[in-house]
């Protein structure tokens, strides 16, 4: 809980309780907080119900009485005291517990600040990575993207950064690795031809969420990396053409990835949708599988790419940017897709 | 595309081609196959529109005509060869490829067998890993779960098994890790106390898939495995009280995991459904956080918390075992619900 919390619930104390189908607070500012009892029971949070330690239920939830009642509440300075039918001692519940759960939760609507061609992005030097692991987390929140300067010119920067974040997560292809035009290797990713802008990992349930780029060496013509913000597109959709906006949030688009002895295949929708708001961007139209659906959404499907990817390709819609070596584009890979113009001379 | 296939398609071959709206191919066996043209158009796989050795995707479908049409269209033996207006060379489209996205794709319904306290258990000696991998993924498909017997006495053992089964997903715990009775740790996987039937990582967006669980030692006296078909309970519960199920695929549960220095919360509904199967199972009542939601929804979640957290802890739903060191229980975690009864001993 916070302090400013803590504060407010300091200043508003319990007036009175009542019990009757449900429990009841009055609390001094006249506002109501209503509880039912299964609630209550479940989240008892007394050692024999709850592992402090662990921070783990230990209740056996499925064996609770679903008609059960206190025996007695009681109003105290610090809370509530509850005796349950089914347990010996009291149970009480602390005034911040029930000042937090007892009103709507106030909806913490995320600032997120989306972007075009003419993003001012956030940039930070890598010699301040601890001290301001704080702006690199809120710039990502924020922005979807962040920029790190004078990174040391080897794959450990990018450990480095990354455990600034949470912890590596492996792919097939590992999990830091450096790349260089390869012809060896089974993916564009490793050619030096221009790559429209698309999301990776739409061949995996779970598609990769931050990933870091880091430029070791840059002696190339071209190569600028193209970087779209997918909530700032999808809300020009949704506003403008909602219906082709609600079949590509609907329609499940097959990547499949092939190569290097790996067939991996899943199905994504463009825009993925959870209470209301869009949480992921997955397209990659280089690793769309054939895919056979019926006539009429298939028509859609198409329809929806052309709109979706024409949007993606309009510079008005891309920040564009070239790396120098050292510098490391950090970007949530479920909201922004990436990109880069094509290249000629040695790149890392 | 598999032999059976290749077979079929030479015994069938095409007779005509008719273009008007569509294209369509009619066979030998007086079947017809019904083809669009946008749908002809991106899926062509000549060099310029498909590159063959990374089986990515180089047209720029967005940019692609909707209306487009063949300027010519004429059977070959080989297939169909069609002159699209935005391409100087005609585009060959083999007979092994129109026969097989010409027809509804077999669905390929796979055989998952569900199971009770008397399930089988599909087992299989370490030494054979290598030669046997096909019923090591075949046992897991089929019952979500496998027993490996006779493995080394050591976590390499468990980096194997895993590597015939694909990459290994780092997690906030690590990769590979061993652990036995720990006080210190901050999850209830390191008592010695019984533990119910669940699924790990409902605290994250993306809870891991195959589990291994190497048994390295076991001088205890207690501690049987207790495993639960998720699928099977899903079945019986849409089968007998549907209203319930429905309510467990859609009331998301928040999991949360606070501990260690790490706070992480994701929601899932017990069951995910996808194509009208359930495809993921995700309960953990120990690692469920304190949620409030909607009078009627919050009494619904718990009704089915009551019914399905029952059937979990039913003897009849569960399959138990006691590992002996050396064994390794491989299961499918979007699937399978592990728990262990109490212990006293060592066991690691």
């Amino acid at each position: 809980m916070s302090d400013s919390v803590t504060e407010e619930f300091k200043k508003d104390r319990l007036e009175t309780l009542e019990v009757d189908d449900e429990l009841r607070l009055l609390w001094r500012s006249g506002e109501i907080s209503r509880f039912n009892f299964i609630w209550l029971r479940d989240n008892a949070r007394d050692a024999k119900n709850f592992d402090a330690r662990s921070h783990q239920r230990r209740v056996y939830t499925a064996g609770l009485d679903p008609e059960i009642r206190p025996e007695s509440a009681r109003l105290e300075s610090a809370g509530v005291c509850i005796k349950w039918p089914d347990m010996t001692d009291e149970v009480s519940y602390p005034v911040s517990f029930l000042h937090q759960y007892g009103f709507d939760q106030p909806s913490v609507q995320e600032v997120v600040e989306t972007w075009g061609a003419d993003l001012e992005a956030p940039k930070m030097a890598y010699s301040t990575l601890r001290d301001r692991q704080g702006f690199l987390l809120e710039s990502i929140r924020r922005y979807g993207m962040a920029i790190i300067s004078g990174c040391p010119k080897e794959p450990a920067a990018v450990t480095e950064i990354a455990e600034r974040l949470g912890y590596i997560r492996q792919t097939i292809f590992g999990d830091v690795w450096s790349f260089e035009a390869d012809a060896a290797r089974d993916d564009s990713a490793y050619s030096t031809e221009g790559l429209r802008p698309h999301t990776d990992g739409s061949f995996s349930f779970d598609p990769p969420g931050i990933q870091i780029l880091l430029c070791l060496e840059n002696v190339a013509s071209g190569a600028e990396s193209i970087l779209v913000d997918g909530f700032h597109v999808a809300a020009a959709l949704c506003r403008d053409q909602s219906d082709v906006f609600n079949d590509l949030c609907e329609i499940p688009i097959t990547g499949i990835y092939k190569g290097d002895g790996v067939l991996l295949r899943a199905d994504h929708p463009v825009f993925r949708v959870k209470d209301g708001r869009v949480c992921q961007v997955c397209f990659n139209n280089y690793d769309r599988d054939i895919m056979r659906l019926p006539d009429e959404q298939m028509l859609r499907m198409y329809q929806g790419i052309r709109v979706v990817d024409s949007m993606f390709n309009d510079r008005a819609n891309q920040w564009r940017y070239t790396l120098a070596a050292g510098e490391a584009l950090v970007f949530d890979n479920w909201r922004v897709l990436h990109g880069r113009t094509a290249y000629k001379g040695r790149r890392k």
